[in-house]
């Protein structure tokens, strides 16, 4: 089917309305009428060509909300109508280790992502949530809990998972002391789900001027790394820290931050990093880690939890055509905490 | 009481005899007639002020195996005659998170390191087991199970427990599919210790010509780290790695060989690392970490364990007067795997 999405051209163009076709249903597919779309800073590396791999058109877009527009004969667990997300992921092997254990970003055979990636069957090109209208294969749609909502959920297909799974994986909950470096779209998704899984939370920036807003989120403690001294008191102090920082940076003292045993988890950063005493870690028996967004089961089981909690991004609603100045307030952190698409914008355009 | 021990008396000269003071029985202390005393690289670093700590004179020595030759009236689960072993550590204060859990070489309130260390309560140097006779608390003289062969047990008491900490703590066992970067005497005790845990064990070695010997100690593969085709060939092979390599090195190389959620435990090196990049472990959900020697109950399942299995370090035997020429084999990598003094050599010397 013909629909009509955002797209670059180019790395240097802005992006602009383009009408696309998307696949005919295939046995186990189901199309998506998309409802909201949130605005990952990748989408903006991405769609400039940042890491070298872009391919355009390119439809940016992987924290997808929508609703069930029709199926494919082999769909067992969706019906016209049912409410769904979609993250990063649209398709796996479904058939090795990984994909058996829910670790489908892993799978041995290449995740599928979203967008700019290369479906399984027919080689083409994978476009992303800003469109109002995709298709994907059932194990990729993630039936929403009813008491979700729709207009605020989006960003936990992204922002929230890459949270969430190392805070399960590493077993946070009430008695974990949790340090969260850095407040954007990550980083204020963990600190909600850390205060939320029952974390003590700290919030580690380099501005003092966020201690409010970390406050406000729920954080219980602030610390500014710039504070030479507040950082030497907090020696040792967190059990696990998730790192959300999307450049390269020195991991020294945030390791410091660890008690014995503790972790530190990468989530945002994928550059090399400034050299690290292995002293630091042997001398505390400690770890530095990276996780990369999180699997489908992973995923509803975050979804569950943020629906029975009432746990949500803060979410800008803009309009699909407002997409350029989102991407320049993004570059310069002007959002608090995720810009959304409400997709109906998009329609205006079409009409 | 007053024993022989062979000491440094500055960093540029040989070890030598020297006459040395242990204290007085306090309450919970046992007397040790030191029969066996492995020698461990540290010792020559510290010998030497390697790391710029030393402090003469400096009877070096922390893999030590005796007999109790006297007890303090407070001493409950030892008495003379009993086989005991001493580690890296002396003392602790017993009485912190860390020491209850038995972690005691984390103790909040600073480990007592067996030589080069400080007593706790009289404030003197401590002083190793190159010599006849020793003077520890009880809690850190650990009773030797009756099976255990005393002549090669020493090593366990520090390379033995560097291995068997982080292989326990990282669950390893059969289906573990481990890898082991070095063989010296920290690493041909991994090699052994993962083999009878059940693991797959790889050696990584710089050489080939250590494959031949990486098998006779029951290695099921060898990798060589300069064969460029080979190490690419075991990437994602590997859960867990023990990195024994005890100077600065690049670890990009053996992230490589781990498989999605795979760790890295960095055992030998204390120094700054090349940099690593953070999309390699992000991208396979990777950690790098560090382990410290292991604590007390730790230690004294491990010598259960190799009493049980019959697991021993390769050691061989020398005399007290010969350490010189030990340590300049040791630096040569002249050793297979470990050299330990036979206490009644120092006899000789006295007479």
């Amino acid at each position: 089917m013909r629909t009509l999405a955002y797209a670059a051209l180019s790395a240097g163009t802005p992006l602009q309305p383009l009408a696309i076709d998307r696949r005919a249903l295939r046995a186990d597919d189901v199309a998506i009428d998309i409802l909201y779309c949130g605005v990952c800073h990748s989408d903006l590396h991405q769609a400039r060509n940042d890491w070298g791999s872009a391919r355009y058109p390119m439809v940016p877009g992987h924290e997808i909300i929508g609703r069930v527009s029709a199926v494919g004969p082999a769909v067992k667990g969706l019906k016209v109508g049912d409410a769904v997300g979609v993250g990063c992921m649209v398709d796996s092997c479904q058939d090795c280790d990984q994909c058996h254990h829910g670790e489908e970003q892993f799978c041995r055979h290449g995740v599928t992502m979203t967008y700019n990636g290369r479906d399984r069957v027919s080689g083409e090109i994978t476009q992303g949530g800003y469109s109002r209208a995709m298709v994907v294969r059932e194990a990729f749609a993630i039936a929403l809990p009813p008491a979700l909502d729709l207009a605020r959920a989006a960003p936990l297909l992204c922002a929230g998972i890459t949270s969430w799974s190392p805070l399960r994986r590493h077993g946070a909950g009430p008695g974990t002391r949790l340090g969260v470096i850095g407040l954007g779209g990550l980083g204020h998704m963990a600190v909600k789900l850390g205060v939320a899984l029952g974390c003590e939370v700290t919030l580690v920036t380099g501005s003092a001027g966020k201690a409010e807003d970390a406050r406000a989120l729920g954080a219980h403690h602030v610390l500014v790394s710039r504070d030479a001294e507040a950082m030497k008191a907090a020696t040792a102090s967190m059990d696990l820290i998730l790192d959300t920082v999307p450049v390269s940076h020195d991991l020294k003292p945030y390791v410091k931050l660890l008690d014995v045993g503790g972790r530190l988890v990468i989530v945002g950063a994928l550059e090399e990093m400034p050299p690290l005493d292995a002293g630091l870690l042997v001398r505390g028996r400690k770890q530095v880690g990276g996780s990369l967004i999180g699997g489908i089961a992973e995923t509803a089981e975050l979804l569950a939890f943020c629906a029975e909690n009432g746990i949500y991004p803060d979410c800008e609603q803009i309009r699909m055509q407002d997409i350029d100045a989102a991407f320049e307030r993004m570059e310069r952190a002007d959002v608090k905490y995720r810009f959304v698409i409400d997709m109906r914008s998009l329609q205006e355009t079409a009409g």
